[in-house]
């Protein structure tokens, strides 16, 4: 990774600027040259005789718990070979169906919100400074009454946040090292990792492709990727994503009823993840909370990412239900709300008024439209690999691709599509061992890229 | 906390709508009425049984580490207590110099390019989605040249990030449960408690208001706010906040070098805050990197919400030299890069827009303004206190004014100064034990705030 690429490099010390490269020196200060007599903010007195001691280590031991995890977080390592690939064939026309990133422009009635939120923190009346951590009670109520309402969960039940993946991360610091827990086989590789960083598991078995301690309830093609439930094990944490990423599998709600009642049956805690329920087209729940007793059971992380095209500007919610108890009966929305308030500060302000603009009419209504024309490039991706004679799965609920290449090895098929035709797919293992032999095709993309691209699996595969 | 505040009422079920108070109801939908035959979001069909079983609890321990943290984080507690006050005297003219949250608005070159980055979202070639989760490349650079020239830190060591209170969580994350700490007495109440979080410490012990295991560096006036190293214990991580909040005490050149000494000897990591950095008068060092040796023992973690008043915008930035090593060799920046892959996903693209707009001579130009206005305030209060004889400290390095009421007890002196003259300040001893008998006043405010407090302190206490 790029991070680290000068790392084994020496280091020019402050006494040897003059060996610095000038045009990387010029081009820096180009941008951002200050006068130094009137802003004194840096003193730049450094000792010149300082010189990098590359055997110096500290007596800080390193963190074993992400000494486990295997190598790189799968998108990083998506862009890497991204990269990797842009550097052996410099003019090829990449195309990205990979990481799952947005790519159609912000619905005006959205970002003009976001510029007047901008702009009016240069007035005395529009400046806000600290917000209350847990978002703006305007934005909670909202969500609460266009997601939630008629389902029990009020206002004061929504963490509104910087997004999910940063709310998984708060809640694995919430359940701390002394919990055990579950996760879909495949899915969304943070739920694992989070919890190997938090020393919820066991080293990574290379025989199976797994950490001890997780229970992975597999989900495959014959169950219909919904586990068998009287074959996995109790855990306290239970981790699902419906529509699941990568599968795009949603569960129905009688999957969903059975679900709870298994975490009733074990006193677990279910965090289930929503983030793609927007694009679902059968009348499967968008809401764990859709399910009755779930508020005792569950917790919901849900974002903007997707409904809105807010993968940059990062707004997302979490529901904890105020019914929801740890097994001394102390609320975990408490917990939830402590460590909000002391390891994070809140969603950026101008993006929780882009959030509020979402869920006006005429918000709602922008982003249904932009969601709807990715709805259709599932539709000519699903097409597509149906006419190649693939075995296609997801597509109806979600906007992924579920392609089975059965016998085959994920990466394998990844770096042949890489290389063969400068598309970026992500493979199926990178979800865990459940995934191998399939490859995730997203369909987030402009359409004349997804025309392309499918034009290049013809090719390919035809 | 209002969040909590529910919980011992009865929940009304789904089927039960008839009984919310309409208003409420009916105050929600006003706001996001969604025509629900064209946007199929939210499907409500929760059970009519349902009802909430209130004795149902999960299975799920409760973190015992969250379970040692005493009481509530400060600044929410100062806010509730606020707000307790509101209630009482609801026509008070409360004056908030208590959570150090920024008043004055942002100038329009910084705003502007907020605006407009929002709105190029709506635009193909303006539209970005996930960003590095490090931060835009243009920012880091900005940000190494603006702050770091010459003193070797390149633009790969620094991540930016929403604030330095979540870099704070972060890099607790990255450290574990398996190291001790050390932490100026008193100081910013984030490193305690996140320490706590993690499992690094002992219980608090009531009879010295501290917690086991973490060794508490008590900076008084006796010893210029500056710990006797040779007294402290060997730890794992030194958090240091220079200049220092609460007590506006910078150190000074040869104390840092001490302090970078004294690191090494141990082959302690210091993790040196820097967010008050913008505000100091005289010359000690704005970076721990001026020091020499820093980068092997050393992270600095630095905000833009104290420099341009982006405590609701939400950015800040960490530096992690690539030179520094866990006791095994592996590089910190290593660790802590994966932690913002797997649990973070950048800051707003927007508020990078803005850091890159204050960085801009016209933007450092406009930012050391604000700064100088409330340099202006941090006089006037020191001035007053001054005048009424107490002994006052900080206010030459950081817009905190740290004042000595010897012998009391610091929320006693915050509830009179709050009853007697609606002014809301913090209390010393919420910063640590070496707090008690101070209070903070802040200078943040508008001027005629400021001016009107001093005014109501002279009343009280002259």
């Amino acid at each position: 990774m790029s991070l680290m690429s000068n790392l084994s490099t020496s280091m020019t010390s402050s006494s040897s600027s003059a060996f610095l490269a000038p045009t990387s020196f010029n081009s820096r200060t180009q941008r951002v040259s200050v006068p130094v007599k009137s802003f004194k903010i840096c003193k730049c007195v450094s000792t010149p005789l300082e010189q990098q001691q590359t055997d110096y280590k500290t007596k800080v031991p390193r963190n074993s718990n992400i000494a486990k995890l295997q190598a790189g977080y799968l998108f990083p390592e998506v862009a890497r070979r991204r990269a990797a690939h842009l550097l052996k064939y410099p003019n090829a026309q990449v195309i990205s169906l990979g990481i799952g990133d947005t790519t159609e422009p912000i619905p005006d009635v959205i970002t003009s919100a976001m510029a007047k939120r901008s702009q009016a923190l240069s007035t005395l009346e529009g400046y806000s400074g600290y917000g209350a951590e847990q978002g703006e009670k305007a934005l909670r109520a909202a969500l609460a009454s266009t997601f939630y309402s008629n389902l029990g969960i009020e206002e004061d039940d929504i963490f509104v946040s910087d997004g999910a993946k940063c709310d998984i991360g708060r809640l694995q610091v919430v359940f701390g090292s002394n919990v055990t827990m579950a996760v879909q086989d495949p899915s969304y590789p943070a739920y694992v990792d989070s919890s190997v960083i938090m020393g919820q598991t066991g080293q990574f078995q290379k025989d199976v492709e797994k950490y001890a301690n997780i229970e992975y309830m597999r989900c495959t093609p014959e169950n219909g990727f919904f586990p068998d439930l009287s074959t996995v094990a109790r855990t306290d944490i239970i981790f699902f994503c419906s529509p699941n990423n990568p599968t795009g599998a949603a569960a129905t709600r009688e999957q969903l009823t059975q679900l709870v009642q298994f975490a009733k049956d074990n006193g677990s805690i279910i965090v289930y993840d929503s983030a793609y329920a927007i694009y679902m087209s059968d009348d499967s729940p968008r809401s764990i909370f859709e399910i009755p007793g779930a508020k005792e059971v569950a917790i919901e992380t849900a974002s903007f990412s997707k409904y809105a095209g807010f993968t940059g500007v990062r707004l997302g919610w979490t529901v904890v239900p105020k019914q929801l108890l740890f097994s001394d009966g102390f609320p975990v929305a408490k917990d939830f709300n402590r460590i909000v308030c002391t390891c994070f500060n809140g969603a950026s302000n101008i993006a929780q008024a882009g959030g509020l603009a979402c869920l006006l009419p005429e918000g709602l209504e922008a982003m249904q439209e932009v969601i709807g024309f990715y709805k259709e490039n599932t539709k000519i991706i699903v097409g597509a690999f149906n006419s190649l004679g693939f075995k296609v799965y997801g597509g109806q609920n979600a906007p992924y691709v579920w392609v089975h290449f059965p016998g085959q090895n994920s990466w394998d098929v990844f770096s042949e599509i890489l290389e063969k035709t400068h598309i970026v797919t992500t493979p199926g293992s990178g979800f865990g061992p459940g995934g191998e032999g399939f490859i995730r095709v997203s369909a987030f993309g402009h359409r004349e890229n997804v025309l392309e691209a499918c034009r290049r699996f013809q090719q390919l595969y035809n």
